[in-house]
């Protein structure tokens, strides 16, 4: 049977309610870890699945950050050092990945929360997470702020990228369910994939 | 083996190769269809996947629209009436859904061009895919153009949604594996999902 919620059906359910019905409505999303460390070297690392990619040249993915009062840290690092890190999260650690979402405060890294394991590398500021098998890093390019809800629209300009060389395909194609990497529904929910088909550039 | 790819190694590859690179890169997305209509009543149906989640109060979702000259229809018809749907996709349809990136003429309707169906409801002046089991309309809120690449960040807000009722659970959230919906990684390859688990809410 088809169900059929209007605007005034959703504004009569509870917060918790409304929300996870419209996580969940706009579909599966790249969750991933973004790691970040402030001008102290507190390293933070929080879960974040709207992202998109943007552009290929500039290279430039983008993500919503939620209001500050709800998620301060990750947006305050990003803009006082200009870098961060997106890290895939897999079966392996999909409730530690879950779990630096609980609002802990600054100045705990929820690296060491979880039991990640932030990894620093030359040339780029912000930790790396060392369980994930595809990451890459980000400078800052523009943080939009979204003045319908408080959110913030966050681009960043890809630096480096790391991945197992054997999830590459001959177009260039990164095929992520061979590093098993997931993707979410909601707020709280982890699915792993299987390849339907890829298919050809479309012609008319 | 671990690859590494710096910014220049990127800027040296054929366009084609950086785009299958970076689309897949930011992980899996939730390919779905945009439906819309200009004011002649003529139909348009698209295929997008970078679509965020922005918040559920206002219920608002946001959309990347590639530069005008590439994606030109979905976004004038956005903007001459202010309505759009967005329609997920499913095993049966997923070739479908692909060939309407094919860019067709103006004056040609995807949902001919491809033998998908437009369904049109009382209420909704843009069109909704009758073969789509989860739907849903949006009004037009804001275009955010990124000065960045030429490309479009378009935010609307939901209106009428549709969904088979077995799919929801007890706390409002969609099992959209149970409607079939699919994913999509980068430009080209589609996948179904299966739940790995679905957590509480976490707290430090």
């Amino acid at each position: 049977m088809q169900k059929h919620l209007r605007l005034s059906d959703l504004q009569g359910y509870d917060r918790f309610t409304r929300a996870n019905i419209l996580n969940s409505l706009s579909g599966f999303k790249s969750a991933s870890l973004i790691g970040t460390v402030n001008k102290n070297g507190q390293a933070n690392l929080a879960i974040f699945s709207n992202l998109v990619h943007i552009g290929a040249d500039p290279a430039l993915v983008g993500f919503i950050n939620r209001p500050l009062d709800a998620a301060p840290h990750t947006l305050s690092n990003i803009q006082e050092t200009g870098s961060y890190t997106i890290n895939h999260i897999t079966a392996d650690i999909f409730p530690q990945a879950h779990q630096s979402s609980a609002k802990y405060p600054a100045d705990i890294s929820e690296f060491d929360a979880t039991g990640l394991t932030a990894s620093y590398r030359e040339g780029t500021l912000a930790p790396f997470l060392a369980e994930s098998l595809v990451q890459y890093s980000l400078e800052l390019k523009q943080i939009i702020p979204i003045e319908l809800n408080g959110t913030f629209f966050v681009i960043g300009a890809i630096q480096e990228i790391f991945y197992p060389s054997d999830i590459q395909e001959e177009d260039g194609f990164l095929a992520l369910e061979k590093a098993g990497s997931l993707c979410s529904l909601g707020n709280s929910a982890y699915y792993e994939t299987k390849r339907l088909g890829k298919l050809a550039y479309a012609k008319p």
